[in-house]
């Protein structure tokens, strides 16, 4: 049985980047936490897809060991399509479509054995999903981890705040949190997820890293020095799919191993914008990833 | 003697930050690098006001120990006065207003005993004066450090490429390391410093902290997590002050001990966002720089 349950989207991208451009290329939240936590622990993900989606996707995942028992098939429908373009400030893609298909009605429903699983992903999706999910587990997980996005805060502001109260940790950009909170300072928005009950908040910050904000301690994490980012989409899936892949993995959940934690799921999201979709995930291996965790180390001793 | 030499603005500022807003208030890139510098080593100050300048602020550089020999004053003139505006994101002011006055004609002077300094920081100011001031020295000081800004890549290119090809560190933001040599990585802007004979490229990047490339090793020191900023003016400029004052303090250039300076350099700037002008700056003392340096030892460690 999956270790991990991720739930988020699944898409088909048009994505373009000064770098290059890819068409129905294979997306989406679920799909990227999916594959880079199958590095450290075995994930099954829950999500639907539409009549039109290659089978080579669904063999990909096959072979990444993604269990899809979850993964609802709606012959009928196509599946959710994003259309999205980076400027040279690659930080915030500007959304040129988007097409929801059977999205738009789609309500994730736990397959019987994920009911009582240890670890789950909320990935990025509407916040009433996400308590949906939470709702048809049989006992709390012992780790739930949840990102989010700035569409939901401006839609569903209530609700993510829900949400970050019933989670773990709570995942977000600094955008995102500045937005959440209406302030300026990301330190005031990770003290304001604190109040409300996460254990542990986590800002990502695109190309700068990511910090992490507990009770009484803060972790910085820099971004991995790419020089050939390709295309940063699913980047911030990537982390958080590997931070709980590793979490699940060592069922470690002090200070020092979330730190260890934070930094492979760096290692894997800078992979991730070294390639277009999911080109450079698939691609590696954990070794790649360790030895990457090592060049951080030499990254910020002082 | 002072040991260091810094040279740039000298100015009156209007700031309006979302926390308030100074009018008239001490500024410019000289002020905030000869005040930080003063933390770890003294510092002699080369730059130009008018008659308007208050006698406050002579006090104050006085109180500093920073030495006033090269502080021109033309009493017939205004001093150079900026006026820039904050919004909630803190990282790029608006200019609302610049008036140069007796900056308009500056041409910096060094006093005859500067001209032998080991220690040389060529603050924001054109390319064109920077040059001038390198070219006024009896020999080559033993390090020199050079800080710019868009303006100026925008105007002199060439000869900002020019300075940094003369200089041992140069120093500049993410965004003008990426306009000066159009990349949007940071990355690959470092490497283009270093093949113009920069020893080292230090890129700020405001909250974000701030990353240093050698030829052949990469550090990234975190932004401190502060809760109330106030005002950033200057606090690039007093991370450059304090880098060469640990540096000019420490005499050694080592990997290891430039890391050093980087991070006190951080804890520094980022005591200076803490107030408006040089509010805050004036009241530290090296042990509170002490202090937030052992903080950044746990920010990074795993």
């Amino acid at each position: 049985m999956a270790k991990v349950v991720v739930v988020g989207s699944v898409a088909l991208d048009d994505v373009q980047t000064p770098f290059g451009e890819v068409k129905n290329a294979l997306g989406g939240s679920a799909v990227y936490a999916s594959i880079a936590c199958s590095l450290f622990s075995s994930a099954g993900i829950v999500g639907v897809v539409g009549g039109d989606f290659p089978k080579e996707h669904i063999e990909l995942l096959k072979e990444k060991k993604v269990d899809l028992a979850g993964l609802e098939m709606r012959n009928g429908g196509k599946t959710f399509h994003w259309k999205g373009k980076y400027g040279l400030d690659l930080n915030n893609p500007k959304t040129l479509d988007t097409q929801l298909n059977v999205f738009e009605t789609f309500s994730p429903r736990l397959p019987k054995e994920y009911c009582d699983a240890d670890y789950l992903f909320l990935g990025n999706i509407s916040p009433k999903l996400q308590l949906s999910v939470l709702a048809q587990m049989k006992k709390r997980p012992g780790l739930v981890v949840a990102d989010t996005m700035n569409l939901w805060i401006n839609l569903q502001h209530e609700e993510v705040l829900e949400v970050v109260k019933q989670v773990d940790i709570a995942l977000m950009n600094d955008s995102e949190a500045r937005l959440l909170f209406k302030t300026s300072s990301i330190v005031v928005a990770a003290r304001e997820i604190l109040k409300l009950d996460s254990k542990i908040a986590i800002i990502k910050k695109g190309e700068h890293g990511c910090v992490m904000f507990t009770d009484s301690k803060h972790f910085s994490c820099p971004g991995y020095p790419l020089e050939n980012v390709k295309d940063p989409t699913g980047s911030g899936d990537s982390f958080g799919g590997s931070l709980i892949g590793y979490l699940a993995k060592t069922n470690d959940f002090s200070e020092e191993n979330l730190r260890r934690a934070i930094v492979y799921a760096s290692c894997v999201a800078s992979f991730n914008a070294e390639g277009f979709s999911v080109e450079k995930l698939r691609q590696i291996s954990i070794k790649d990833v360790q030895a990457r965790y090592k060049e951080f180390e030499g990254f910020v001793k002082f």
